[in-house]
């Protein structure tokens, strides 16, 4: 959401532009792919961005980079290539032969025959140097520029290879993919943090609505995706979502994605608790061997012995404890909390880490919460007199509560009995009523 | 958008429940999945909704549909089996063996030893009836069900399918997904469609802004998508995007979803034209093949001779032709327009149909279109005197335009200039000016 305009005005500064390059039509190959190429002496065209520039008296090296991957395909060329105009931070074209490196740091290398530079920069005027690191406070006032630093880099890779491999596990298990609508006139989850929308020309014509009812941003799926479920068994979606909570914590965003899911019969927690280890398995393991380089990166600098954290849950199997046992746990616990444990209320940050780290500093799955801290439509457990609903909770060394779920109510007169309670909150009234028990991750 | 508060009170009034199922632990397999079975002889549950009950002497026959697939599974049982609760549109589980069928038209039966209705539906009220077609006005008040009937669980399928095939085609060929803001504060397109957001406690305070600006729901990304381009070379995204028309027609709507890319090093419109090509192409191919059932509904009852249409278009080479040939041939039709085509003026949906007709009913790309017609950020064929930019529109029969692009000027001097210039529209200046050529799905 930065200003376009400062975008433009930061480009022209320091960007200029080179002639249209002659048509050259050999294989364009990534950097990624150049760098696990099996077959040295095939003629290739790379593009990307040079990340550095070495000239000696006999040899010119570059690096080159093109967002593929964290590492650079080092370009070894004779001197004469070196034009003025090749400087860090600028764009080429670069054809030539891989070769086998006889460096050790990488297998492979291009040796050129001819570098185009394509988009020139300015290296005065360029806001980031060679081998400088920069805090991400610098970076951000380049916003245009930023995803150009390895940090940043890093995380878009994480993130798209994250995202897919999300997709490419809910279509492996049989799930619909749906699409459920951003624009909507339901409040899922409660009153008072909706983002709510009119056409720019209707903003101050109180009382009238494009869509006839006020209209908001979604804050859940939930409701689409429960409907879709009485069709299809297992569905999911993976969207944007929205809350306006004015807070500036490292917790809240105003906008950000979700993964939802609803699974049609459904028998207990147990089955919703393997589809949540199942996901967080497949997808920390699938960045975790895609990403390698990324994910040491990160590792390195930005979250030191994550990757030995994440290593350690993949190897392990969740363990599973009940709101009532952890409360116990709490309330042995040596800690002096902020707020005393008490059944009934609650778990707080500072519970959710305490009872991780007592665990093990593994995933914790926590279930059977208490009724009445629960939405009405979650399924009763019967078990007075520490009444509970089959409610789980995904407690994630590092970040807290990482999924959610529970089985739905389909018991109707359990159903009409909570609907008729006075205690129950009125923006829970409108949720579907569904017969069938199923999953909201 | 259907009121929740309406569908549990439709659901009410038709579904009960029955009680919780006994923990049973056979491997659940999908109707999809049974169908194709090639392990007759294994025991297995299948869960899903009754879409028939026949009840003979000798033998209870059931059709079982889950949303895996169109087709349903043929379940034969003992009649004894039969419960008086096991009634068109109840939910079941079904445990027993998966069986060769004697039947012609399925490959596999299940041949039940246990029937559990898990979902009670009163035939009476459910707004449904066996083997009765209803119009879509008539499914449309029962948001909460219409997902059951065979045209709409068709299109959620293949949607799902396409989205899934788009996915990968982007994976397959290296480009990174980028989830892109649906909140900005830019505005790509042009003004005057535009819906804000602000929450709604603010709706009537006039001049307070949420984000300290005025926010927007994205109308592109391609501003987001450009900047990323300046890192990565081949980048995407597949979200939703708005836009506060107010129309009723077929091609408006106010929230849909959009595939968008940028390719950084493009030379010629020639690329990214195979791009459009092998895109539509593939998702065509994996739908046909992956939903072919769903497609022959489809094209039986929905759009007849649609998949003829869609098997001549992915076995043709797509046809390549100019603005300046196209308005030739319009100019050369025996057709009374209601526009008159003249060079420099916009293509009209009647013109585009003309144009796909006379080229065979295959896809066919326009390119080259009049300078003064395009954004200033298209690339300057500099072709004087006809003088045009390298955009490129594809048009498809029965869609008419369903992807435009366009090389991006990257010649500083010439965008200065255009930038200078009194004709150009304000709203298209606060667009990023990347020196490098890239595309625009």
């Amino acid at each position: 959401m930065w200003a376009a305009r400062g975008l433009s005005r930061a480009l022209r500064a320091c960007c200029t532009s080179a002639p249209c390059p002659k048509p050259a039509r050999l294989p364009r190959v990534s950097v990624r792919d150049a760098l696990v190429s099996q077959e040295p002496g095939e003629n290739v065209k790379v593009q990307g961005w040079v990340r550095s520039v070495r000239s000696q008296k006999e040899v010119l090296f570059l690096h080159i980079n093109d967002g593929s991957s964290l590492e650079h395909l080092q370009i070894v060329a004779d001197p004469t290539l070196h034009g003025s105009n090749l400087t860090f931070g600028c764009s080429v074209e670069v054809q030539g032969v891989l070769v086998k490196s006889p460096y050790k740091k990488q297998n492979v290398e291009l040796k050129a025959d001819r570098i185009e530079v394509i988009g020139h920069c300015d290296s005065k005027t360029f806001p980031f140097k060679y081998k400088e690191r920069y805090p991400l406070e610098y970076t951000r006032q380049y916003p245009h520029f930023r995803c150009r630093t390895n940090a940043l880099g890093s995380i878009l890779r994480v993130r798209s290879e994250a995202t897919d491999a999300i997709h490419s596990f809910f279509k492996a298990n049989g799930y619909i993919h749906i699409h459920t609508p951003v624009i909507t006139s339901n409040d899922c989850e409660g009153a008072g943090e909706l983002f709510q929308v009119e056409p720019s020309s209707n903003m101050k014509k109180l009382g009238k609505n494009f869509f006839d009812v006020p209209a908001f941003l979604t804050v859940s799926a939930q409701l689409h995706l429960e409907v879709m479920s009485g069709a299809f068994t297992h569905v999911f979606t993976f969207g944007p979502t929205f809350r306006a909570e004015n807070s500036q914590s490292r917790r809240h965003l105003a906008e950000f994605y979700m993964v939802e899911a609803e699974i049609s019969f459904v028998e207990n927690l147990q089955d919703i608790m393997q589809v949540m280890e199942t996901l967080f398995k497949t997808t920390t393991e699938t960045v975790l061997s895609n990403c390698s380089e990324d994910v040491e990166l990160l590792h390195k600098f930005v979250a030191p012995g994550q990757k030995d954290k994440l290593e350690q849950m993949l190897k392990n199997k969740f363990l599973i404890i009940s709101y009532t046992e952890a409360i116990d746990i709490l309330k042995k616990g040596s800690q002096n909390f902020t707020f005393t444990p008490k059944w009934g209320l609650d778990l707080q940050t500072e519970h959710e880490k305490y009872l991780v780290k007592y665990c093990g500093n593994i995933p914790v799955f926590v279930i059977n919460y208490p009724f009445d801290l629960k939405p009405f439509y979650m399924r009763d457990n019967e078990d007075e007199p520490q009444h509970t609903v089959a409610a789980v909770d995904l407690l994630v060394p590092g970040v807290g509560e990482l999924f959610g779920g529970s089985l739905r109510e389909e018991r109707f007169h359990l159903l009409q009995q909570r609907l008729a309670s006075p205690q129950i909150k009125t923006h829970h009234v409108s949720l579907s009523l569904l017969s069938l028990r199923s999953l909201m991750l």
